[in-house]
């Protein structure tokens, strides 16, 4: 709290009428002038970024597919580890390999305030910095941004907002965030975009959209480099026609992908899928849809058989590190007095370098002891499980099996049975 | 300060007159009747352990040598990363394996405390628990339990104590110290002795030292074991004569190693110098010796020139985590600002995964940010730096240069002055 309060005096004291402002920031850019072009689609093209749909299943929405980028393929359904800060915590980028990921994400508004995006263009780029030759997407930082609440101001222009590090004054803008993702040389970036809780009006939730429209209107504007890909990101809240709306106009502007951001933000997850299954549809069947910061297992079926192909979660990582390991089985907690004695892997047949070396005795032991290697082992395994489980989802489709796969997937334990009844194919 | 307290309250309250002590600890061990048997010398043979010195120098006492134990070869001299919970601190094995490391070091007491050593037993032993299949070696521990100061009381039985992790009561024997390394099936055992600090009087290292050999010869007597060697360890504080009358009480009893014990424990670097150069000429040629807790890389060169061949320190791993990296030409803290936008790797040609991959300015950052993956770089230099060390020893004692490189090396700006004068070939 002291951290908030402070920030909040900062804003204060910080923000003269036009000293520390957006329009400041803006100018501080000094982008090539391109007052002179359209703004209704992208000047410059996106040369190095190419998706195309490989197979579509029979009886689902779901597709394999497979983008190509500055850095490598991706084959889709794909799931991003989460690289906040420019590592996956506690993975080196050899271990990323190992266990199968092909793209990873990181954030542009962690990045830019720690250690700042011209830092690392002049470290030659994100992926040399950070040590992973693979496709990155950064995400723009607006749902960052926006969860800070008190410490952000929207304007037409951008947000302003104090940092969670050390409360100095900052702006986005979709030019500035366009800007720092191409200094970052990461292959897809993300527009800017409002996102308002799971519980806004109507009112505020279309006056978002809109606003998220108009500012990513701006951000292909803003775009100058061919090697990276920009996506839009669908808002709207948790309202169907306001999610159409935000969809048909992004897709007008012609994005190379689409994402759908400001879900599972605290509403009911039921209502979740029907917008998801409501926007997917007004997306075209030839751009990735990325469906942003999901999820379980059991979402991540669900949602590639609505036709979603990018996904990002923080819980395989977050959740290794507090000792939650999944399995096909079920999720399970290493620090129980149960697995003291037991000498079984975390799951039997899984060929992560944990499971094969490591039993759930040493785990839970490593993990009550406080020991670094507990959330390097945990995170190892639960990539694993993660990055398996969309392999075996991209191998039942290229053999139309996935209606099969999915069903076997949801009789299986783990699985709520809200969730089954949720599940519609 | 509060455990402290807590352990000593339940000391108060715990030690019936037999109920934990440490008689009562014997009883519960139920071994096989042995009393018959010579206690001067090993009842049970050292089969699985030989050691062989392949080569000496002809300018100094170092030696090149080779240890074969139940678990595969040593070259010496060799440094130990340590290993105390049963995890070198935020390396996974296969990294171990990677920098060379053929030797690690646990402690015996953290790890009868947690997990117990019952349950590595129970687990295949500690090799299979940890997933490490090279050599291990266990401190008996009782440096920790001296180290624990008020909460240990020492009795010619053994040393009874309160464990640091819950104040429960327990008690060393040096049949229960053996005991407990046979469960872990470690392949080299220390003995228990009782570590003084630096500045302890003539008597009390004298009585101290007495008792250590006198646990010794109970402990040889304990062994079962034909695949572990057990080490004797010489004490007798900062005392010379001390030194010598420990050294020639131990090597009576013919151990198949022997540690230099209490050194390094708050005495001046000059005097542990000269005690260590006294002490190890009253040790056999023709067995490994081992500096405990032995030290930083200058220390390592002057001390392999005394002829010492084996040698931990937490230094590389603690350090580590704190920032501190080591370089041939001096330490350097990464988490300061000079390295924001520093471009080189940590030691220009160092060919450790870390140095390989990332700049400084990446380990910086990660440092600052707080990331785990901080940890696991630093400490995969680190550690690299002191195998990479150990081995240019090696090899310089192979080629008869050793005293060149030994000259070389204290040339280089890393090393303070001061070590220089105490250096002598």
């Amino acid at each position: 709290m002291f951290r908030v309060y402070h920030g909040l005096a900062f804003v204060l004291f910080s923000f003269t009428p036009d000293g520390g402002g957006c329009k400041a920031a803006e100018k501080r850019l000094k982008r090539p002038d391109k007052s002179k072009s359209s703004w209704h689609t992208s000047v410059v093209p996106f040369l190095m970024f190419r998706f195309s749909v490989i197979q579509k299943d029979p009886n689902t929405q779901a597709r394999l597919g497979s983008m190509s980028t500055a850095h490598g393929p991706v084959q889709t359904p794909a799931f991003m580890p989460v690289a906040t800060q420019g590592t996956v915590k506690a993975t080196t980028p050899r271990e990323l390999r190992e266990i199968g990921a092909e793209i990873i994400l990181a954030n542009a508004y962690h990045l830019s305030l720690r250690p700042g995006a011209e830092l690392v263009e002049q470290a030659g780029g994100l992926h040399r910095f950070m040590g992973w030759d693979g496709p990155i997407l950064t995400d723009s930082g607006g749902y960052q941004v926006f969860s800070l609440k008190e410490l952000c101001q929207v304007s037409e222009e951008g947000v302003r907002f104090c940092s969670h590090l050390d409360g100095s004054a900052h702006c986005l803008t979709p030019e500035t965030v366009v800007r720092t993702q191409e200094r970052l040389g990461v292959d897809i970036a993300m527009v800017l975009d409002e996102c308002v809780p799971g519980l806004a009006s109507y009112s505020e939730a279309a006056r978002a959209g809109a606003l998220t429209t108009r500012w990513a209107e701006r951000a292909l504007v803003a775009k100058t480099s061919e090697d990276q890909a920009l996506f839009g990101i669908v808002q709207g809240g948790t309202f169907p026609d306001l999610r159409e709306q935000s969809a048909r106009a992004l897709v007008s502007l012609e994005f190379p992908g689409y994402a759908v951001g400001g879900l599972s933000v605290g509403e009911d997850p039921r209502l979740t899928h029907q917008l998801a299954a409501h926007t997917v549809q007004g997306l075209p069947e030839t751009r990735p849809r990325y469906l942003m910061g999901v999820g379980t297992p059991e979402q991540l079926v669900r949602y590639v058989a609505l036709g979603f192909d990018l996904f990002d979660c923080v819980l395989p990582t977050r959740n290794a590190r507090n000792g939650t390991l999944f399995t096909h089985t079920g999720k399970l907690n290493i620090r129980r007095a149960a697995y003291a004695n037991d000498p079984r892997p975390i799951e039997e047949n899984c060929g992560c370098y944990t499971c094969r070396h490591f039993s759930r005795a040493y785990l839970r032991h490593l993990a009550v002891a406080g020991e670094i290697l507990s959330a390097q082992l945990n995170t190892l395994h639960n990539l694993y499980f993660y990055q398996r489980l969309m392999r075996s989802m991209r191998e039942a489709l290229a053999t139309g099996r996935f209606a099969t796969f999915a069903h076997l997937f949801f009789g299986l334990p783990a699985v709520e049975r809200e969730e089954v009844r949720v599940w519609q194919i």
